[in-house]
């Protein structure tokens, strides 16, 4: 296949614009056109079942990524280019001698996906015969409910090779940057000039930037930092017919006209592709501090909440929660050793500030209260890097204990904080000894729950008892079926349990007009007709 | 009028649905149908000639405000009573005994409008004839550019009754209210209970919450909390069809399917009108420090808000800016005193936390750290009430200092913060002795400046000096030529300074998708044909 590709790759070579110029081509492509995009596509393509990864060529080499300012003229301005390029790309994708190479795992896939034909029009039928091809957007592809892998035969652009940063201002703390910028890597780069991002979760590893967006990812810091619709200044944006919405601006504030970026914020790619993000970062702060808790009851988890904003306030910058069923897993699984003495629930409390000296003694003034009361059983405190790490550990590594547990069925949940875990607690009731274990943690201070059910193996009956039982509840107290991990191709069908029939079809009416030929990210986010 | 009005009512009264149910009506409205919405509307109807506000009628009494939940379920059912109500609406605006009633200088606005005849197609030509009426949203009408007041002749529709608080959760800190409520109003509800509003802005004593969400206004906790487009946590909106989108939505994170209710934050009610908000409220500050600092340059100024933010950190929760043409401007018209040494610029700092020892233990070392370098050369703290009030006056009344100083020739910008006084200057060598006062303050936290050029009088060649300069020198900074006040009536045409021309294509699209007849506050925000 590498040989095929090889040969694509050259043939589009020979199309590019640069090659009537007197720019030496020969091995190089750039970030800068469509053309390139889609060779940069193609050169990472990839042949999924759903949710499946196979295999990915390893990225190519490319000379614009030292100029990445020139990068965005320069696009704007080649961007027609997309047509010529769709043609070729289509007859590579359909020719007989790369379907013959693809792996063994491929096949199965393509096989799979043919058993489908008659439920689904297959992007080949649907777009080919029109000259466009299906896009499938994915930054670190790290999301939970399949928005970043193709779900049939779309093809992978991948941002990976964008990843410059492009501007930051040290007075104002506003960072420009292209889209494949991983954000741990981002936050590595603020860390010497005193700054942070202004979010943070587990995959920040490999988790894009410009996924984060297109995903509207929440994370730990939310509670402290707003969520991105408030932290993102601007984007870049590909649209369906190639052109680019330049938006990025660098300003706190700004109104003149519709805030079209919000539209994308969170939209999963299916709106347009988010090549680059203008974003607004807080201070470093210089004292970190941590407590670790022991609750007699979910009551006293959130009356504990309401003290803590009331005498943590400006510093407190996370307020989690996780329940004993989650303990015993990270103990069993994972060898993780429980700091405080055995409770139902236990509150991660993060402040961080400008001054350690107050911050330590708002805390311990805080602690003095809570254990003076009911509110808490037991509790330690973490102020040195290792510790606070170690007990982060606890709560951040739930999921990996889990996945030891079983077959795993998750759920992310926004519910109003009083309810928080009453769906815990009843479904666990209903679920008995056909689930393995039934836990609960989550960001309490955003009134987000990961429900999370465990099984030895994957049994229908068992899904079939979780859902829809658990979107129904969800819907009763007017909570969200997706607080942070958005709906991709596995939650599409259940937006009418947060969402009204009027907004999805205000929606749906959204997705027609920006993309009217369906070619970006398709099968995910919306259902096909309303509901 | 008031007779004519009188038997309109009277005449829709018996339109009403509850006319046919056992339900008492006499002298009663509702505030839960569009009948009854319309209906208020005609009971406020004022006539304009463009900014320019003559009379109203006083409102009505209520029944339903005494009972806000039900008004949103019932309101859907009933928004089909839209139709019949515009009928005689219709005939009513028309009628000649209505028109004879109206005072003078309403008929100089008729007059004024028939002139324009030739350049406009007015809004009972192009609305009556297909019985639909254009509406102008209005809520405290403190708007700065015309985006709340009719251009021609528009039905006003107030949200003055709308005005009830539906509910407010103390743990998680989420106010649900209707659009009518007045910031001050809300503040001083959740004072009491520890909260206080996410923004604060000089009209607070009259603006209304749908109106700010409606201009997703900025104001001077917007350093703290940030934008309403992270505050804002659900809206409830009537569409141009007289249907009601959903999304009250009290909820920090949901991620299922596209953010609808960004697009009508800051769309000055173009896209559809604001009944209902729910927002996120922070707890309320316990300790309020402010500083009150004469800096030598501006370059200092901005020096001085980089170690503002590295010292102060989370308590940091506004930085102001004034020049010295301001603070002479508030000494000679308002009699106020100036508490430091003059110096070329001026700073206001406010700290707000949960613990004022701290407080004042950080603002104290920043103080001593900013004296003891170059940067400050003269200040003043303050923590009683009295002299923060004092000294927050100096900032707050520069506008009515200026409104004394002559004709004022307003300007509310977003530049990037080291080029955000260059403007001022530049206009000043530019203007000379054609104006008589050119003065620059404002957010400086979030890049924010009040440009305005004083005369004795009004003069064409002069606002030919200023514009399109102005403009063209935001657009060479990439900046904002409306940071928060929109683009309503006054601004509509240079949208093309900030936004490309993609962009305002994009808006317009939208418009047309939401807005098909172009009946919600015509003539405001974008203009008519691409730029």
């Amino acid at each position: 296949m590498k040989e095929g590709l090889s040969d694509l790759v050259s043939f589009m070579l020979s199309l590019h614009p640069n090659s009537q110029t007197s720019m030496p081509i020969s091995g190089d492509i750039c970030t800068s056109c469509m053309l390139c995009l889609l060779m940069m596509a193609i050169s990472s393509l990839v042949w999924h079942c759903p949710f499946q990864y196979i295999w990915t060529i390893s990225r190519l080499a490319t000379r614009c990524q030292r100029k990445p300012l020139s990068i965005w003229t320069r696009a704007a301005t080649q961007s027609r280019i997309k047509k010529k390029a769709t043609e070729p790309l289509k007859t590579l994708v359909l020719v007989p001698s790369l379907q013959g190479s693809i792996s063994h795992t491929a096949k199965r896939s393509l096989h799979t996906s043919q058993l489908h034909r008659q439920e689904v029009m297959l992007t080949s039928e649907r777009y080919c015969n029109e000259k466009n091809l299906a896009v499938n957007p994915q930054g670190g592809n790290t999301g939970l409910v399949g928005g970043s892998v193709p779900v049939f035969d779309e093809i992978i652009l991948s941002t990976a090779l964008m990843n410059q940063i492009i501007s930051f201002d040290n007075v104002s703390g506003i960072l420009i940057c292209q889209a494949g910028c991983i954000l741990e890597n981002l936050n590595q780069y603020l860390e010497p000039m005193d700054f942070v991002m202004p979010l943070d979760l587990g995959a920040k590893g490999s988790c894009h930037i410009g996924g984060n967006v297109a995903t509207n990812a929440g994370g730990l810091r939310l509670l402290r930092y707003g969520s991105l619709r408030g932290t993102v200044l601007g984007l870049e944006v590909v649209l369906a017919d190639g052109s680019i919405l330049n938006c990025l601006a660098s300003l706190r504030k700004d109104n003149t006209g519709y805030d079209l970026k919000q539209l994308f914020i969170g939209s999963e790619g299916t709106l347009g592709i988010v090549t680059a993000v203008s974003i607004l970062c807080p201070r470093k702060p210089h004292a970190v501090n941590l407590a670790f808790l022991g609750c007699p009851g979910f009551c006293q988890v959130l009356r504990t909440f309401t003290v803590c904003k009331g005498m943590l306030g400006e510093i407190l910058s996370a307020y989690e929660f996780m329940d004993n069923e989650c303990m015993k897993l990270v103990e069993r699984h994972l060898k993780l050793t429980n700091p405080v003495a055995e409770s139902p629930f236990y509150v991660l409390i993060e402040t961080s500030g400008s001054n350690s000296t107050h911050d330590e003694e708002k805390l311990s003034h805080f602690l003095e209260h809570v254990m003076g009361s009911d509110l808490v059983v037991d509790g330690t405190l973490a102020s040195e890097d290792k510790k606070i790490k170690a007990l982060w550990a606890l709560r951040e590594r739930i999921t990996e204990a889990l996945t030891c547990d079983g077959v795993v069925y998750k759920y992310d949940i926004s519910l109003p904080v009083e309810k928080l875990y009453d769906l815990v607690t009843d479904m666990r009731i209903r679920l008995s000894t056909a689930a393995k274990n039934v836990v609960g943690y989550g960001h309490l201070g955003d009134g987000n729950l990961h429900l999370n059910v465990t099984a030895e193996s994957y049994s229908h009956s068992l899904l079939d008892a979780i859902e829809p039982y658990v979107y129904e509840w969800i819907l009763q107290y007017h909570g969200s079926i997706s607080a942070e991990h958005g709906l991709g191709f596995k939650k599409k069908h259940y937006i009418h349990y947060s969402k009204p029939k009027e907004a999805v079809l205000l929606m749906q009416q959204f997705k027609i007009m920006l993309d009217p030929k369906g070619i970006l990210n398709p099968y995910k986010t919306l259902p096909s007709k309303a509901v």
